[in-house]
């Protein structure tokens, strides 16, 4: 099997990695994209709060698709990369990845980049700390500064 | 105090409205964006269930800002719009919106199209019923046929 | 068909509408009637709070009675009107109405007068503000001063 | 000290005893009288199943009122009396506790008459079992036959 | 039926008596063993509670086997009995039982004995009251002080 | 800094990483043992049924301490490993590690050996397949056959 007919997850630890439960379900018995945004989110602020040192908002998510649906069972990876970073704010990549609890293989579910914001104890935006990015480890750093 | 100066919520029913409660926020005490997402998704798939008769799966989601932060103890109300309807697809217009508990006034917080499609219990696209529309009261009915 | 022939909810926005997820449902798979009384106590709780302008506690419910099952799936509507005020306390008349999911019809489940007072910070009762209900919308104050 | 000086709980097992979590509580940061509600339908609930060998639906709840707060914390105990039975129908007088958590005195907070009935695998009443309170102990069984 | 045919539960009231719940299962529909282990950590911390006189953490428990399986609906009560007090922490014993929800039998499902350890609000260690137990009711303190 | 100065997380995947919520903490604000627990065993279970390719069931645990508090807004990460296979049961070492939201450096909560066995569909125990640890990572696969 080849690279072009296997997808492989991104080459970083993943932020979160959940089993879906029924709990998540909606009536139909299906895990909703909804619950998976919401994963998503989490995920993405994780790493937004380890860069910014403190608190922080998500501000804007780009559009995505769902490629293929989530099962009560499965188990859930969200991978987020560092895209870019500016004075307040930072672009995390995120994407989300289900493997069927019995199986081996991952398959990518979705993916967008969300845009998170610092803000202080009012709500307000704040500078990142500088060298923000220094002590993530190789993988999580965007390529270009 | 004229329309220009205080928005309006669209002129239809809320398809979901409920109250931020404690166990929403993340670990600051915060609404996040996750959350406000997945009752999206929830309001959007409620209308089209409605227009479906019977199941249906988020397969994508437009770009969205979020304007303002949502707090525990607000009510929340998603308001959704059909916007234009496929063979097997509804896009829908979706809107979030908060009021503090102790206030008059309602502000947006969010919008967004997002794209459902009418599944069959194997989770195949199924073509939506004929006249899918025809029974929606006249405000949640998209403009143009 | 007439309007002795099909009910019509009372003629007010909901206070909360929310549709019912597997993880609201009791063993055998039905929504409790607990589950419902819980709904309608945070929907009256969240106009009293309109009114008194903060922290309400509820401490009285009429009777009532369950017409209805409310099933998974189903959009749970409760609508709330202010029948009677007093110093420091509102009787709110809340009523929970269901829809299944891929119908049009909205039917009764229950009915019943909650009662909620004004609290301050430290949980004792407080007047209400004056013209506490100045600022309500006509529909949803009650029709004798 | 005399039994008018402290209230002592019903002479019988709680049917449900829980703590309160701040899961529970609303955006006040108060245990709020629908998740009272709540707790004391599947206590109820529970001795009906009990009584009625299987599923039972809540039907009708008696007026009640909420004598004093539940706080974050609070063990909440549920006591259950069976207090009159009908071919299909189980009224049961249900009482909720709260206990502070590091106090040994525990304080009444509701009660009320529930009634239940018993249905079958489509929703309808049905008889209950013959002898159907013979097997619960004394205790819970009503005094008169 | 004699006393080696059926168990008995420990003769103390239940620290925590409750529903096993749909959204407490696993994907499998099973009533997964930590679900099972976070009540009785929550029982054992009720008690430790109740004799330290505030906030305890958990910071061991023993081995345990999990000798039947719990099912969705059954009752599930948690019984704990102190075992030992030293200056600091509690050894509590502490035992889960199910019973059938139409059934009269209860079912002892694990046991195990948690150490708990009288924390301060910063979280350090503090010591346990004089008299800890003096208050406890008979049952539910150890036999050699 | 060196090996015994700081601690590293095993070398294999979390097969469960999340953000611990206010939604999961007990009344003092903290995240109890229980609820650790019940993600450890969420998480043995996930690899448990990865090996046996299906349903399985938690029958033992052995002791653990709990050496560090987690706090609400911790990143938690359950690293899983088989350490040996029987005929129908698994052993697997579970350990639960933290790390602050804004910090850098990992730390272990706890670790115990959980002991899961393959069980079909009517919860009978049934042989592992043939091969079970074949399609593993080596990374996961108990070093001795």
């Amino acid at each position: 099997m080849t690279p072009l007919e296997r997808e492989l997850p991104p080459d970083v630890l993943p932020m979160i990695r959940t089993i879906a439960m029924p709990a998540d379900a909606n009536a139909n018995g299906d895990i909703f994209g909804g619950w998976l945004m919401s994963q998503m989110d989490l995920a993405g602020g994780n790493l937004a709060q380890r860069i910014a040192h403190g608190r922080c908002a998500t501000v804007a998510v780009e559009a995505m698709s769902f490629i293929r649906p989530v099962r009560v069972g499965d188990e859930v990876s969200v991978y987020c990369q560092l895209v870019s970073i500016g004075r307040t704010s930072m672009n995390i990549s995120i994407e989300a990845w289900r493997r069927e609890r019995s199986e081996e293989n991952d398959e990518r579910v979705t993916k967008a980049v969300f845009k998170f914001v610092a803000i202080d104890s009012s709500g307000r935006s704040r500078p990142l700390p500088p060298n923000a990015t220094a002590r993530l480890s190789a993988a999580s750093r965007p390529s270009s500064p």
